[in-house]
């Protein structure tokens, strides 16, 4: 069948023909279908049989061109196949993070997937301050398995080298690349910020030499480093969580990357949360401090427990292949100190990507909702300073931090007025 | 035709096939086809006709096997559509430096090209203190020419993934994962190494942390830095010199790598060149100080004319496209400290992997002519441990190195014994 745009009326004749569909949803004679999407890039839909109400799928179809602007950005429908193919591959080593894909049509680039229906974005709880008890355990775990995996440090060279070529996502990587590292950091029309940010704050930023040859720099890195097949779009809107569970979702910006590059999202997308609570908080009427503590404590957690997990992970893959990346003769300190100046580099690149994101969701197309919805320009300025601050330090000081602690530091002084 | 390993006899045949090769040589009745490889891969012959011996070429195969081990180390032909391919595009962007292709059968592995008749192998030319005035410009040119336009500076950054996936190597680089940059940091049967040099000094590498996360980083880096298609082996027995030309030749283990690589084996190829003069110019009776003059000045004059070529093309490749990595609205503080630091990364990589290629020559499974033909042991020791203490200077120090001078005095004070 010749590609087609589905719609929430044809999507359930396209569904009918679907053998597997029919046993998971049970009676096929009256579907609900709602379009859901609110993401930029495709269309969303949530199905159910009226007859079983309780049994649900969502299917996403990419249609060539992206959602947010329609026919005028065209973009091919290749980030379906990349989406399905991420789905498989980071589901078969974290089956309990990532959805499972029921079916996936690449003619139709429709992808249809298990329904987390007793979950929310992660985002709109971090901002209404819920506290997910397993989440950076989750996400830590998530991290270590998927950004392991796909590595020189497990796979064979050639698997390795294959799983490069095969998994090329040029047009969603250009995003990327132009919209979250290269134009925020010069004057370009794509960029749309709060007009009561101060202009020369802005200028300062586009013409500070150190800042823009770090950001050249991590996207030299994003663009040269092929070190592991990460999520590529992984900030606290592609995660789906309840009380038990942590999902994530979305992965069409998969691609080979450098290993700090989902961390550094993820990062700097809790910072966004942890800044904004000022605000949130202070709407509710409540303290920030407790939720903040609490986001401070994922934050460390998240990296202490991706550490752990990445490198018992390297350790016993070595023991069971009996070699490993220096070598069959292995010396113990070499190892020990390779291994740690192999985190101290995912670390390093993990700040400065986090630094990008940080100054990109404030000057750049897209924003953080936390920040965005704060409907008052000057005092949204307040917190876009705060984020610009603090994506700059850890841009420019990416290679002196050593700990989370000092990550943590500078968010904590980055809500102090200068002195 | 299925595939068929040639002989000297049964080459005659296949040519006769081929019109392209009828037109070069003329009278294909009596042809004089010498095998004349001495490479480890493949099997090179010499062909011309008796009717016009001054019309020649050559005919390279690739059996499924290393030429120097026999059946017992298998090996794919693909090797062969890899060199053609570089063969091609380095010979698009360097014709004057690369032998013309002219045939290329990928069902037999088979290549002919251009014959260099009037020119030798540069390192034999090394050997006997040949001076050839051009050659450090040309080999900068070759080097920036062919660096510079397989990077995402001057590709577009979907044809440069493009190429990265379309040109994967992964039998050959491997080889160069394990016999260059592992095996000789570890104590591993692969390693040959001179039985009069002292265990101590072995053991001592073997075991030295510093030295082994070094080699690791730079293995690393080799895996996964996709910067641009290098040669993969450019040493100076794969160039081709008269006092006019400079030809690069054998690049079978092209594939994308970083930028330093190619640049670092040459420089550790000079610096063996420099260091064993102390003998063959001791053999001749002669001062082997006015030969290593030369050759210091090589070796500036190379990294001083890539810099140069390379900066030139990026600048007019800019100004041309209007644009440039870090964006259109170019700042030129910026852009100039980014071109800095992009220097200095590329020189730090060549400094890495000079200081690999010099201690993988000396305690791995493949030696240099011009140390390895030293017949006493205890002589050539002498050469042996200043090629591992210049390589692992190179090695530890890459990061504090910022000039082509510090490389040299490191040179000259390794011909000195410690104080």
């Amino acid at each position: 069948m010749d590609f087609q745009a589905l719609n929430a009326s044809t999507l359930g004749d396209y569904l009918r023909t679907l053998p597997v569909i029919t046993e998971l949803l049970g009676d096929m004679a009256d579907l609900d279908i709602a379009e859901v999407g609110d993401g930029n890039l495709n269309y969303v839909y949530f199905v159910s049989s009226r007859a079983n109400p309780d049994k649900g799928l969502v299917v996403k179809q990419a249609l060539p061109y992206m959602r947010l602007v329609g026919e005028g950005w065209p973009l091919t429908r290749h980030r379906s196949d990349r989406e399905a193919h991420a789905l498989r591959r980071f589901g078969s080593l974290c089956p309990q993070h990532v959805p499972a894909l029921l079916h996936f049509d690449s003619a139709q680039s429709l992808i249809v997937m298990q329904r987390l229906g007793e979950h929310l974005i992660l985002r709109k709880g971090l901002v209404n301050g819920v506290i997910y008890p397993k989440l950076a355990e989750h996400l830590a775990g998530y991290l270590a398995r998927t950004l392991f995996h796909g590595s020189d440090l497990y796979l064979s060279a050639d698997a390795k080298k294959q799983a490069v070529a095969s998994t090329t996502n040029s047009e969603l990587c250009k995003i990327t690349e132009d919209l979250v590292l290269t134009n925020p950091f010069e004057d370009h029309p794509n960029n749309v910020y709060n007009p009561a940010l101060p202009r020369g704050t802005v200028a300062r930023l586009h013409h500070n030499p150190a800042l823009r040859v770090a950001a050249a720099q991590m996207k030299w890195a994003f663009m040269n480093q092929a070190e592991t097949l990460l999520h590529g779009d992984l900030h606290t809107g592609s995660v789906m969580v309840n009380q038990r569970d942590t999902y994530v979702i979305d992965p069409e910006f998969a691609c080979y990357g450098p290993m700090g590059f989902d961390i550094g999202l993820l990062l700097a997308n809790f910072a966004t949360a942890y800044l904004s609570q000022d605000w949130h908080r202070a709407q509710a009427g409540t303290d920030p401090a407790p939720y903040q503590a609490w986001l401070s404590e994922q934050i460390s957690q998240l990296w202490r427990g991706f550490s752990q997990e990445f490198l018992a992970l390297w350790g016993a893959h070595d023991a069971r292949s009996g070699g490993g990346f220096m070598g069959a003769a292995r010396d113990a300190d070499s190892l020990a100190q390779f291994r740690a100046s192999f985190m101290q580099h995912i670390f390093s690149d993990a700040l400065g990507f986090a630094g990008c994101e940080l100054i990109r969701r404030t000057l750049g197309l897209a924003k953080v909702a936390e920040i965005a919805n704060i409907p008052d320009d000057a005092a949204r300025a307040v917190f876009d300073m705060r984020a610009l601050s603090l994506g700059e330090a850890l841009l420019l000081q990416r290679h002196q931090i050593t700990d989370m602690d000092q990550v943590l530091r500078l968010l904590r002084n980055t809500r102090m007025p200068p002195p």
